[in-house]
């Protein structure tokens, strides 16, 4: 059986993707994939996921230069969320936030806020020229 | 604005969830909770979740003794998953996973196939007794 295959796809063709990045271990980003998704990133070595705003395959980096190298795929007890272990590229430290942080779970609840408490380490206008 | 209500919560009043072990940083689960799920774990300092299989409240541990206590909450830059840092009791080192290990996220991608790769640390069936 093809590893695809063995995926849980939702209604939507898609599975849940947590973006790991290797070394530090901290939680990047959270996305989705559809089976072509799924399939490039495995042959590229890169990751690319499906966006749902935009309703095509986003190549993460393809605008940001902030590419995601796939170390290691993983997925869950019910074949229904894949975790990728990565290598954050095109700056350093690396950003995987379309805000200019390192991850996108920067905002912290603390006394009943989400208070932002991480960086931004460069300005999306510079990102997204 | 109160907290809960500046979390985007799908068409199933769900927001996806990513449970992260304290120390090790290992990704341990996935899960989704509603309003009174996330209010809870606020609350209690310990995971509640929102079974999308037995259509109610889970308090992650509650059969099993592998209670999730819970250290940060974050939450995206669209305000759409949340990320817990947990410390995973009841076990040690800690059982996150329904077949017994550590992670949900015990299968790697290796040569075309997801390949079980973290040992059962206590049996199914002396866990749920």
């Amino acid at each position: 059986m093809n590893w695809l295959d063995q995926v849980k796809w939702d209604e939507q063709g898609l599975v849940p993707v947590i973006a790991q990045e290797r070394g530090s271990k901290d939680v990047l980003m959270f996305a989705f994939m559809n089976r072509e998704a799924l399939a490039k990133t495995a042959e590229l070595g890169e990751a690319v996921y499906w966006s749902r705003s935009r309703g095509r395959l986003w190549h993460k980096g393809e605008e940001s230069g902030h590419i995601q190298k796939v170390h290691e795929l993983r997925i869950d007890c019910d074949a229904d969320v894949v975790l990728l272990t990565v290598e954050q590229l095109g700056h350093e430290p690396g950003i995987a936030c379309h805000t200019g942080r390192h991850s996108c779970f920067f905002s912290v609840l603390r006394n009943g806020q989400w208070q932002a408490v991480d960086p931004v380490l460069k300005d999306p206008e510079r990102i997204y020229k």
